[in-house]
Order: C-alpha cells, then structure tokens, then sequence
C-alpha cells in the first residue's frame, strides 16, 4: 500500500476490516512489527480521536510516533508551486514533506477543506502535494474530501452490529450552526458502497453531496421518508457542495431525535463525533442503548492499527 | 483506588508515602508494569511540573502516554448537562470522557477552579463530570480546589526534611498580583492533617480558605506570630474563599523574608512553584539552603509513581 | 562533555563528525545505551527540523524524551536575576532550569535572538542562565548566536559531498522580508573552520557578521566574485549585525539563481531550511540535482544522535 486516502488505494474492504478486527481482538498481536519504525503525525487542524486513536495504534505496533501541530510548533506551509515566498508563509511543502520522509516512515496528514475553492478541495491540493513530494508513504487523517480511518471504523462498526445480512443504511445530513465539509459524508458512502447493505442518503434540497460519491445511490429529500425500516442512521452534518461551503438554519427540524428513531427497525445510531447535542442529535437518542458512537470512537484504534499494519507489511 | 482527587480516595496517607519513597530509591522497581498500558493526560490549563513529572513517572512504569492540550489541540468542552451546542463548545464532556476511556487505561485530567462560580468550583463540576462520564480511573492533576499529587509530594519532602517528629508547619497566604486558586492550599492542609504535625495556617482577614478544611485547625491573622517557632513555612497566594476569587494588593507586607525566616525554628521554606520571587518570597529565602522547593518538584514524579503504581495494581 | 553550544565545548569536529556517520550507517547501533534516560527539549521558538530530527536520535539511542513548548504550555520565564515578578513573568529561569534537572538527564533549549539586545544576545543570556541554573548537561537546538547541530549536520554534508580535499565553500547573505538571526551564519563559519576548506563570506556591505566568527576569514561584498569556482554555495538571510537586528530590500538581487550557480565549480547548493523559495534561492536551483538541502535535514538525526551519545557516554 503506497498511500491511504481512499478506497482505491486498498485491494478489498472485507479484507481490511478483518485485520481491524483480529487488532481489536489481539491489539498486542503484532507488537514488534513496528520496532524502530517512525511514525509522523502532522495536524493542521484539530484532533481528538484521529491525534490519540492513531498514536494508539502505533504504540500497540511498537512504533514510535512524532506529533505536530505543523502551524503552531513548526513552519506557515506555503502549498503552491511556484509562489515567490515574501508572505506569511516560511516554508514549502515540497520542503516540509521530503524533509519529513527522512525523519518519518510513514506520514499522516490533517487537513481540513478550505470550503471556499472547491476546485482545490476536490482535487485533493493539499494531500496531493505531500503525496507528491513525500518519499515515504502518507496517508489521510481526513482530507479535503475523505476521512477513510472514520470510514473504515465505521465499516467495522456496521460489520459488528448488523442483525440482518444486508441491512438498510441511512446517511442523514442534520443542523449545525456553522459549515463542516463534507468529508466523513463522502467516505461514509464510499466505503459502505464496498459492503453489503443498502444505501441511502437524506439531506434537505441544495445539499446533495458530490456525484463522484452519490452516484448510483438514492437520495431522499424527506427524512422521515428515508429513515423507515432503517437498521443503522448515521447523521451527520455537511455544508453545499453545490453552494459550496454555505450552509443554512432553515433545516433545523433535520435533528434526529427520538420521534424520527421511531420510524426506523430499531436502527443503530452514528456519528463520528464531535457531536452537538440537542442541534444534530438530541441526548435522548445520544444517550440510548442504540448509540454506537462510542464504539465508533474506539473502533478508530483498530482501523488505524490496520492500516499501519499494511504498511508495515509492505515495506 | 478508583479515582484520585483527595484523600477520601486513600487508604492511607503514610502507605502512599511509603511507596512514593520506594520510587525515589528505586525509579526502575517496576518498569515493566506498566507494560501496554497507556496513560492519557489532558490539560485544559498550562503545567511545567505536573506535565513532566506525571510523563516521567509513566515511563518509569513502562507505560504509553498520550498527552493532550485538549481546548487548542481538541475541541472546546461542553460541560452543562442538557445543553443546546449551538455556541462555541464543540464537544460534550460526555463523549470526551467516554472516548477517551476506549484509548486510555487511566486518565490524568488537569482544570482549574473558575473562581468565578463558587458553588460549581467546589462541586468539582469539571473533574465529577469526568469522573461520571469516564470508564477509567481518573485523577486529578489540580482540580478546582485541591491538588493531590502535589500534596502528596509536599508530605513526603516534610517527612523526609523534618528534624522533630511532631514539626511545627505554618501555611502562609502571600502577596501575588493575580487571582489564584484555593487548591494547592486546600489541599495541604487535608493531606498534612493525616501526618503528625503541628498544622498553623496564618493569612490576611478575608482570605481564610474554606471550614471544610480549615476545620480544627488555629487560623492567625498575625503572619509573624504564626511564624514563631515553625519547622516549615509553606507560602502560597490564594484569592478570596469569602469574596470568591477576589485579591488585593493591601497585604503586601506578607512577602516571605530572611526577616520572617529569623522568627521561625531555622524552618524549611515550601512552595508548590512556579513562585514569583520577590513577591511571594524573597530571592534570599528561595536562594538559601533552608529552601527545599526544588526537592518538592522532584518528589513530584515519586507521588505521580505512587498513584500510578496503585492504579495499576488495583486493575 | 558538559555541555553543547559550541565548536569549544567538543574535543574534536572531525570526531564528532565520524560519531554521526557511524550512526548514519548504523541508527540502532547504540538502540539500548539511552535506556531510562530522559532527553528534555524546550522550544521557545518555532521548530520542525530540530524537533523531529532530536526527538528521533534519542528514540534511536531508546531513551524517553519528554517536548515542552515553555510559554504555551507551561509558564512565561523570567530570565532576569533580581526581578521582582509582579510583571506577566510566572516563573524564574531559576526555578525552571532546577526543575527540569530532577525530570531529565539531558536537556535541549531552543531560544532564538532577540534581535533588539545584541549585548544580551551575544552574551547568550538566555542559554548561559539555563546552564548556570541547570544541574544537568544542556544543549543548543538554536541559540541567540548558534545552531550547533545544525552546524555540525552541515559540516557532515559537506564531507559526505566534496570531490576535493580542500573544497571552495561560500556563505552567502541572501534576501528575506523579515529580519532573520545571524545564528547559522555565525555557527556554520565557526564549525567550518575546524575543517580543511577555502572559507569564504559574502554578504552586502553593513551584513557583516560579527568579527568573532569572521575572524581570519575573506569577507568579499562582491557576490558574484566570490562565487567565482566555489565548490558548496551555502545561501542564508541574516540581520545586520552592525545596526543590531536591522533588515533591508535594497539587496532583492542576492537572490542565488542558476545564472549565479553558473559561476561556481558547478557547487553543491545548501541551506539549513525553512527557506524562502524564489526569494532566497529559485526554484530552478532548490529543484536541481545539485541541491543537498533535504540531506542536510536528514544529517540533523545523525548530529544530533551523536552530541546525545557523547551525552551518555560522559555520564
């Protein structure tokens, strides 16, 4: 495995997510294959999760772990190509990510959309570029557009708590009073895509995600519509992709609460977490047996365990 | 010991420091406890001492450490129950402390007092809430209104500094140009009460701490009285318990001198630092031999050792 | 070895520099010696190189290393003797630089030029206070007047990298729009000259270093003459000197292009980093073979590995 930013770079899901579950049975398993091996840890934007889960993954590997906050502690990055550097920014990442690759044997980057040049966002810039001019392989602490560790131990999570083999999936778009990119939707999507379930997607009008991941699935305008004979509803919220970056407080009966999980088959509830209570899911839902965001939570360690664990095997 | 924020947590004060004082001798006894246990430390305020002495005696354990500052590097905290998070606060501590749990095997939280709310300060709304929401043993590394690690090490330096068996020990309220919290005060007084001492606390009218721990204790308003004969003089600033987190600068003769010094039993002089030389305390006093405010900050990582040590013996 | 600041503080820069080859060749050569040793590094200042390369050269030597970012994290440092601390300072150097000797064996300071106070400065009273105050071994990661390991990294690079005995190496002053520290120029001068080279500065009239590094050396003002058959062009902003911590524009043409690196004996092109592209140096020649800018970097590990193992071997 040469990168990790979305399901393209891996040859199957089922098959890694296997290794996630032997890690979360077995987290010690394989903990001298990381021996003298370096990992990177660079966040331009905050962590909880992502920053402890994959230091996690890597001490159980026996890894040892560098962490920045690149901006803070280190250089202002300059991304472009070609940019005559008499501004803000001290260093190029063509700089940063080959300098990076001599201390580091794998590179994991944070880095959020900037949710005003879609054209950039989507393109991957800032990923892109330390893939680019890293020798070492990078991988995706949630991009522009993806966030595959969330993914991946979302995946397990389904995996874990299905009851039916093909169970109905809802992707719920809910209210929040600032705009959030629409990563962990678009690798949601991309990733259950890979399993056996089916798949829907609710959001109000002028909030449809990106074709590249909608396509082929059905999207729902009226939530209630969407959320019957559900067996897992994951919310989340996401700004336009089509106004790109706006958001909007018109929607703010897309709450998921109680009355809306009384539609569903008893449905699992998701969230990757952070979650504002009471604006994109009510305590009541939030503090019920059906929550599973927790263990989504603790699924991280073992979704990062495995792919270290790729990349640990290949070289 | 299920959590660590008083003595009430303790079986007993002379066992911990018994212990605390076999890690002094023996930093490396156990250095394979800790093995694949990882310790998790958040800090919502700055730390010197505590941050790398708790590390310190982590690794000396064997142990992972996962730090965080968790306001700049995470998310801001919620901490109200039933809160709408329509506002700035990004995260509930419900979800902190419960995901954390999944990724840590103890928890070191570290939050001072608001003293702005007196009632929520000394419920210890922040540490119970983690403590509630926690699936770990956590503890405290200063709390709003006590700070247990450093207590335990002020015990053992007064044990191993003290040339009679019942000392003479005088807390003594000192000048400082800001508001500071009641917790490394409050918290002296109910660790030195399970030790045989003399315990004197002496500070300007207004400024007496809490009864809950002054309780039984004689409290002087005349500093150089109090002063007479003590084998120790620990000075600390506090704000107002009374007029809740009020100061002043009317009490600025209260600065410990060689003067004061001279009216005591050729006593020790204490502070949990960082001090403000020659306000708190003057650079003669901290410069001399009697000081041993170095030696306390050593001593903090043999505490830390301690309450690490029986956490990881009880589980 | 005491301490590290400078080229006085090692027996031999040609030893130390087969130290860090040997450890180039072999990082785990040595993986146990910095067994339950504690490595201290406190930035001041910005740091991505220095940060990662030292906390990997005491990963590899196995020691624990404990990274502090003073003001931030801990308290604002008073560096003055005899202040009275009613001002923003929390705590004393003092105190600070005892402290840390009870928690680590080793500690590195990162604490960059004032640029306002070149007495100060150039009396290193920053780094000079922590080695008063410290009890145990300290080391530069930059200080106001050197960067040592980046020196000695240097000094290797060029070893590893010349086709002749006595090579030409040229320092270059090079613009920048902010007013940079003359750290690096100085230091590289004065480890150079421990080596068998033709030494050569060349800086605008009123950039001249201090005459403590440049003694004995060639100062041209001339660029283009003294590039004339180098063998390493070694480009860096620094501030005068002279008119302490001023910068200029007039000299937007000391930018190193192609058609300067023309003139040289097709040179070897180096800078320590971060570094401003197209206003330092062009792309065309960062992006050419002949840049050794990211060996540099990946030499640091190495450098830093061996000022630590002369640590440990010392005691």
């Amino acid at each position: 495995m040469k990168q990790f930013i979305s399901t393209q770079d891996i040859d199957s899901v089922p098959k890694l997510v296997q290794i996630a579950k032997y890690f979360k049975a077995s987290p010690h398993g394989k903990e001298h294959l990381g021996k003298n091996k370096t990992l990177g840890l660079l966040f331009f934007n905050s962590s909880l999760r992502t920053r402890l889960s994959t230091q996690k993954a890597a001490q159980n590997l026996g890894m040892n772990v560098l962490v920045m906050n690149v901006d803070e502690e280190g250089w202002k990055i300059e991304f472009d190509e070609g940019a005559v550097m008499n501004q803000g920014e001290q260093e190029h990442l063509q700089e940063a990510a080959a300098v990076l690759s001599q201390y580091c044997d794998f590179i994991g980057v944070r880095s959020f959309a900037s949710l005003t040049d879609r054209e950039a966002d989507y393109e991957e810039k800032i990923l892109r570029g330390f893939i680019r001019y890293a020798k070492k392989p990078v991988f995706s602490m949630e991009s522009a557009t993806r966030h595959p560790l969330q993914s991946l131990a979302d995946v397990l999570t389904v995996e874990e708590n299905k009851t039916v083999e093909k169970p109905k999936v809802v992707l719920s778009w809910a209210p929040h009073p600032l705009p959030l990119p629409q990563a962990v939707a678009n690798s949601f999507l991309e990733w259950m895509k890979q399993t056996d379930c089916e798949l829907v997607v609710t959001n109000p009008e002028g909030f449809d995600l990106s074709e590249e991941f909608t396509e082929g699935l059905e999207i729902v305008h009226d939530q209630c519509e969407a959320l019957k004979n559900a067996d897992f509803v994951y919310a989340k919220n996401w700004s336009s992709f089509e106004n790109y970056g706006a958001t909007t407080d018109a929607f703010s009966d897309w709450t998921i609460d109680s009355r809306k999980m009384a539609l569903t088959n008893r449905a699992r509830f998701m969230h990757c977490l952070p979650v504002r209570r009471n604006v994109v899911v009510t305590d009541e839902v939030l503090n019920s047996e059906h929550s599973l965001v927790i263990e989504q939570a603790n699924n991280r360690t073992f979704a990062a365990q495995a792919v270290l664990y790729k990349f640990l095997q290949d070289g």
